[in-house]
């Protein structure tokens, strides 16, 4: 195994948007393995990135070794054929030495090369870990088993749920702890959240029952990510019909650095798959005083429709109203309020454009330039010009490089998805998107 | 004392709601104990959980001695009456050794068994802890003072307050010292925030003068607590007559895991014993755009009476206003809206029914359930069926657990609120309470 | 140099206001280093506290040797005269020793006392460090620089750009490595976020490319400071035109105790020099639902003259309307209803009279004393009478200095900035402000 250094990733994904797990075995069905049969035959949007047979919450505990047999049976017929990568769910539990020694027991049968499944298998997760000393049994007992099995020292890959306290504090160490000799911690590749028993832990109360959104945590795992060159997954969302909920999820999560989430059904899959790539068509939006609305694209003019937002022109003043606040403005500064309240969300193509252009004049010697968007609004009739610019540097554009360097991680290893990226985003702009950056 | 492990709370306590300071010796009275004469006579909803007599920052700097004494008299004659545990507060700073020896000489008398009122101490609590290396020295004074006193080594509980950016950082490394050979720091109890110095040292400003409201600190108070096996408890709350500042504020703290909270009067303790237990009665509640209100049940229809959302229906057409937003809706749609607003407030009934449901599933093998809440919203007479489920597994069951347990310790430990307890929630509803999760 | 202890702050400066960077040398300019020429004849208000010529990211990589020379020559003209320190930004690379080999080349250059600037620069600002073990490697670049040229050693003030999550964690154990035989990190000064460069290596995401508010890094970031006895400086704020933006960034920060930030412009320096320090004048302000604004002091009484808060009065009976709420309340209860959306900004002298009444009454021997806010507020005609008091203690009084503190620092550095303070304040309360106390 590589050394590694900095935040270097060492795995083959640099990227995980989706993490789908399905129980290994259900009681009471004719073929206990039908969910994981069925996910096994998943592919393009509905396949996710990370496929994770769950052999722990999912599956009832009296079924769990008939669901070690079954991860066996299924991957080794479906493994060569899933698009993603697979990543069983074991048993684990920091406070109790019986489930760790059933992981033992479930990893030496699961991996055993004479039962054709390894071969296909990437990684195991690993729940309910404590603090660091405990991620490090784990590991060894990963270890034991590539011994068994002569697989090479660290080549299984392990990923831990984060839902302690103790493991929450375990990520601030892993940049130290990655690197010491009685260890093959390298192996780890997600830092994947579970809310429920984190919830649980942390002894938490809400008066509805629901979870706590836990800010703190969600971006105490996207920097540990960071810091130590993983990949950093939120856990489920369980209100499975509410799909807008989902969604802003993603979008609070991508703002911290946390790209991947935890999928419970394929649709959620699709959603999850997409959601954190640029989308295919810009648009304009407003803050209409609390709550943001797209705005119509009336022929390149972006027209506001709705009754939280007023505008009314007499003699060169305007009457802006925003929600219950109204003010008395001129052109200057009617521009500017609406400067305020209205921004830009590029599409893919448009990001695509803005770095190509950095590229040309970075190339010409030029360390920065100004880019400009801009564009007419009209409410209740009146228009009105906006433009704004924003210097872009070599930060900026390495900024901007992320959901680029993500949709060029999915099309390298996701060529399942290819069709549908190119319907999504047109063959010309999936070009371009491949070839910025030097990649 | 016994080897810690995961996280184990170790003391008598495990959950404390309530942290009530008295001033130990206040001038100019004709018995300057009066305070915690009077304190150490509360009992019931009005008595705390911990009452912390409070020889520091409370009591004027030259009446400690005093208040040290005065500590002795009241707690060696009421003390076996408190129905709560004692924890008084005695002087220390980081940064100078001079309050630190004031310390061991306070202590020195306030634990001499010879007074009589260390039989009825629990333990200390420690101001103005530094890193933690500060926190070693003021458990090697106690282990000095219990070695005088040929008390247990590590009998008394320590209990700090979290004032200082040091101090914070010092509690992500409790989980690892507390386990090595050269301290007692097992004795750790409570973990106490001290926002106003805490502000100081932060050297924060807000415009008003007014506390900043330290989300980051109270969860890393609370992460801590669930990794050390401590307990958590959120600072003063020093606008004393605003009650309702006072419940929001607890709330805010029970969604991160910090159950407890400083009281500065019996009205906040009888508020703050009460809070984090859940409530007697369920209800409905409506997000009226931004602000939440309980529905009216009448007669199992929860009515919204107000004017910040509206409906009219129309040949099946629904026009749903909420706030400044209109839209208009079929009923398939409106359901979903009104789901997305509306929400159930469990009462501890509903709680325990659902625990025991659970329970019932699984002794009959099934690892997850769905629960469903159903009723009938009325708004400007228009009537709405909403109902909504939500998956139970193990997680979510013991997730749920927390409140019910809380109960229990409440309950097991604190005999001289059984009566009211009973009256708030039945007879009945205790005795379920109490036997469920199989406590 | 001196044994840190506690959060002691060593250097001259104990806040820094303004961190203002300088590109060094500009292609194309007649005179390369016109940027760094102008911006070292700023004076007063315009003058920051920290002025930063930009060896690294404003400057184009292949300027760079010029930038290191042209550093040289305007800091030894000018430096002398400039007002507030000096501390360059050089090139760093944690992943690239080819940029840590540069960083060495360019300061053996810079640090010649025989090139004259030396002597007028306090400081290095290194960017992109990674965690404390490369910390410690620019610690020892800046160590052998001080050993060539005879330099006390630690002489050299070291201030880091926190750009990456290993950095961020590396801030947690500062105040365990400060005191550490092999290393001289005491030099260190300034912890400075850099928010461009952290959003790329913690891949994050905002569908308008705009930066995340970050909140848990800016709290990290300060409570480092707090804890190391350092400054926490904020990043740029990069969108220039937006100064109400601005000043809002910068009361959120103070909340957090980050008083330091970045400026791109003079305009932005005034502007960040000004607004942490307590205003001119007090004024009243009231939250009308979700917007702050403040209220118009008519002779005494506090006026709100817009549409979103309405009081009506019709036989002892009050109807209040804040947004789209509206209580019927009698004056009792309208008088709390309006304390808790009304609130008190104290100007400096505000502050400075309840500093001085706090430290009168201590000397009375009286540690905790109630401070009254009265005033009459008019809502439509309707006048109602408020008043609040808080209690202040000890602690009270010492989160209460920060901003005098602040002031008096200010005061102490930068004579230059005396005019327009006594301006802004009078001659009596700036006096006043720097006798509180005990100063």
């Amino acid at each position: 195994m590589a050394r590694q250094k900095h935040d270097e990733r060492l795995h083959d994904r640099k990227f995980v948007r989706t993490f789908f797990t399905s129980p290994t075995a259900v009681e009471g069905e004719e073929d206990s393995a039908t969910m994981i049969r069925s996910a096994a035959g998943l592919s393009g949007m509905q396949a996710p990135d990370v496929w994770v047979p769950d052999n722990e919450d999912a599956t009832a505990p009296s079924m769990r070794d008939e669901g070690a047999r079954n991860i066996i049976e299924v991957v080794s017929e479906e493994g060569a054929d899933f698009p993603g990568e697979i990543h069983p769910r074991i048993v684990w539990f920091r406070g109790d030495p019986g489930t760790r020694h059933q992981c033992l027991t479930h990893l030496m049968e699961i991996a055993d090369p004479d039962n054709g499944a390894i071969q296909h298998i990437d990684g195991f997760v690993i729940p309910e870990v404590g603090d660091i000393d405990d991620w490090k049994k784990a590991d060894e007992v990963l270890t034991i088993v590539e011994n068994e099995y002569d697989l090479e020292e660290g080549e299984i890959a392990m990923s831990v749920i984060v839902e302690s306290g103790a493991a929450e504090l375990a990520m601030g160490e892993l940049r130290d702890e990655m690197g010491k000799p009685t260890n093959n911690l390298e192996r780890l590749f997600m830092l994947v959240i579970g809310e429920v028993d984190y919830t649980k832990d942390m002894r938490a109360i809400t008066p509805t029952g629901n979870l706590p959104s836990w800010p703190e945590v969600r971006h105490n795992t996207s920097r540990a990510a960071s810091a130590a060159g993983l990949i950093s997954v939120d856990g489920p969302y369980d209100d499975i019909r509410d799909v807008e909920g989902y969604r802003e999820r993603m979008v609070d999560n991508q703002a911290k650095g946390l790209l991947g989430i935890w999928s419970l059904t394929p649709g959620q899959v699709v959603e999850a798959n997409t959601n954190p790539l640029p989308p295919e068509t810009s648009r304009w939006r407003m803050d209409t005083g609390g709550r943001t609305v797209d705005l119509e694209d009336d022929d390149g003019v972006q027209v506001y429709d709705g009754n939280r937002v007023s505008l009314e022109e007499s003699d060169d003043e305007y009457t802006l109203r925003v929600g219950g606040d109204e003010q008395v403005l001129d052109e200057e500064d009617l521009r500017e309020e609406l400067l305020g309240i209205v921004e830009y969300v590029p599409s893919m193509d448009d990001i695509v454009d803005s770095m190509e252009e950095f590229e040309e004049a970075r190339e010409g010697g030029t360390g920065a330039i100004a880019m400009e968007r801009a564009t007419t609004v009209r409410i209740d009739g009146v228009e009105v010009e906006v433009s704004n610019d924003r210097m872009w540097d070599e930060a900026t554009y390495q900024a901007a490089m992320t959901p680029v360097s993500l949709f060029q991680d999915v099309y390298e290893h996701r060529p399942d998805q290819h069709d549908e990226l190119a319907e999504m985003y047109s063959e010309d702009v999936v070009e371009r998107a491949m070839d910025v950056g030097g990649a």
